[in-house]
Formats: C-alpha cells, structure tokens, sequence
C-alpha cells in the first residue's frame, strides 16, 4: 500500500528532527531572537522537509509507481500522472 | 532589536499550527497513509513555513532595515547585503 | 532513447516562447524598466522554464522510466534512483 | 528611476547568457538528448535566472527601496510591500 514501508524509522526519526526544529523557532520568536537568524532556521527547517519529501517520492517511485508499472495495465499511467502532479505541488512550494 | 515585535503572537501561532502539520506527518506515517496523500500534507507544511518567512523578511524589511536607512550610515548597506543573503537562502530551499 | 518525441514540436515552441521571454527582458533591462516590473518577467520566466521541466519529467516517467521497469532487471532502479536526482536538483532551484 | 543602472552591462551579460542556455535547450530537444541531461540543463538555465532576480532585487533595496526610506514619507511602506510581493513572486516560482 505505501513505498515508504521499509523506510517508516527513518522517515519518523526525520519528522521528529523537524518538529524539533519548529519548536526551536517557536522558542527564537518568543525570546526575540533577531529576524535574520531566525529566518536562517526556517531555511534549514524547509530544506529538512524538502528531503523527506524526495524520500517519500524516491520510495514511491521505487515501489508503488513500479509495482503498478510491473503489473501492467491503465493503473500505471494512472500513477505516472499521479506522481507528477506530486512534483509539480513540491516545486511550486 | 527584532522587526517582529508587532507580529510576534500571529507568527507564533503560525509556527504551532506548522508544529501541528509535523505532528500530523508523523500520525500519517505511523498509519501508512498512501505516500501521495503524504507528500500532499509536506507541501503544505512546506507552504506554511514560507509564508511565516515572508512575514519574518517583510517585518525585517519595515523595521531593521527601513530604520538602518533612516539612521544612516554604513549600517544600512550592511542590512541591505544581509537580507539579499537570506532571501537567496530561501529562494534556494 | 528519449521520453519527449511526441512532445518534440510542443517543448521547442515552449522554449521559444521563454526565449522570447528572455530578449523581453534584455530590452526591459537595456531600456531601464522599473526593477519590480523587471522582476515579474523574471518570475514568469522562471515558471515558464519549471512548467517545461515538468513536462519533460512527466514524459520521462511515462516512457524511459516505465519501460526500463517493464523490461525488468536492475536497469529500472538505475533510472528511478536517476529521475529522482534530478527532481532534487530542480527542487533546489 | 532604476535601481540596476550600474549593473546594466553585467546584468545584458548574464541574460544573453541564460538566452544561449534556452538556444542550447532547444538544440539539444531538437537532436533528442536524453531527458535527464535535457532536465539537467534546464535546471541550471533556471538557477542563472535566480540569480538575476536575486541582482535585480539587491540594488533594488540598495537603490529604489533605499532612497524611499531615506526620503521619509508614506513612499518607503509602499515600496517595502512592493519588495516582499516580488519576493514571494520569486519564492513560488
């Protein structure tokens, strides 16, 4: 059902490193920490999601869009166009 | 000292509300959503955290850098050069 | 060999189109436009350029993707572990 | 009135060059290069136009943005929310 399957530890130990890195921003802003550092942390904290979602896409590319692809028929053009409406919404963000 | 001063509760609200994506993320993953839906909820996190960047950068601009310039001096083309560096950092994420 | 043949004559007139784009801006830039306006054309270039990449993604994914996977072997993680690499490098830009 | 007057030339330089990388795509469409080296390429002809922007936008806030402030009145918000209006153009390109 899910590409990610046998990445899951990774993908939440990572999750929980950018919650993290949330909570230190909330933490920036209520001490008044000056707004270039600030920003520099929201720039580590976007490029920390940036690769989970290439982890995610590389994992479903690898399982769910092959598998689809393996087994033949309309689904995997089905998933193809899936995924690149996946991309297009992760390079306009 | 910060440019957010004004902002600080709105911008604190946004990051826990970004804080509440991460921990939906995380619930997502546990119960293997369907990697599309996932990545769906990381572009919108993502999304999330570059409008609390812009307000960062426009509060920046309207304050530090707008009372660097007004007090004159070397300060401003310092303020000036160090908020085209993060604006580069997050175009570049 | 490549993904995009049936799309040929549609991404040369895309690339035109940005060509065209682009001498815009060289006569923008040589007629001293005023810089936010200059900016807009450089955005809608730039969207322009990524809605090209994405079709040629879209294509590659489609075609050389899906019959190096339909052709079985480990040809197929090559080429998934490749088109990933380069939607990080266009996530990057 | 502009903000890149003395960065004319260098800025004719870099757009004629980005107009040499969208000549070099089209070539390279036109001779069926491999996507993924198509992709690649497009990938750093959009890298050189962020790089312009991020020009264009410096002496923006050095020049026109600079002389607003310096020049006291309601002009300097105006032209701050102008800023960060073609910053978030850039961000979501």
């Amino acid at each position: 059902m899910t590409g990610y399957r046998a990445e899951k530890d990774q993908l939440l130990r990572r999750l929980r490193r950018v919650e993290g890195q949330i909570r230190g921003l909330q933490r920036m802003v209520d001490t008044d920490t000056y707004c270039i550092d600030t920003l520099t942390q929201v720039s580590a904290a976007t490029k920390a999601l940036q690769s989970v979602a290439l982890q995610l896409l590389d994992s479903h590319l690898a399982h769910c869009v092959h598998d689809a692809i393996a087994g033949g028929g309309t689904e995997a053009d089905l998933k193809v166009a899936e995924a690149t409406q996946a991309i297009a919404r992760l390079m306009r963000t």
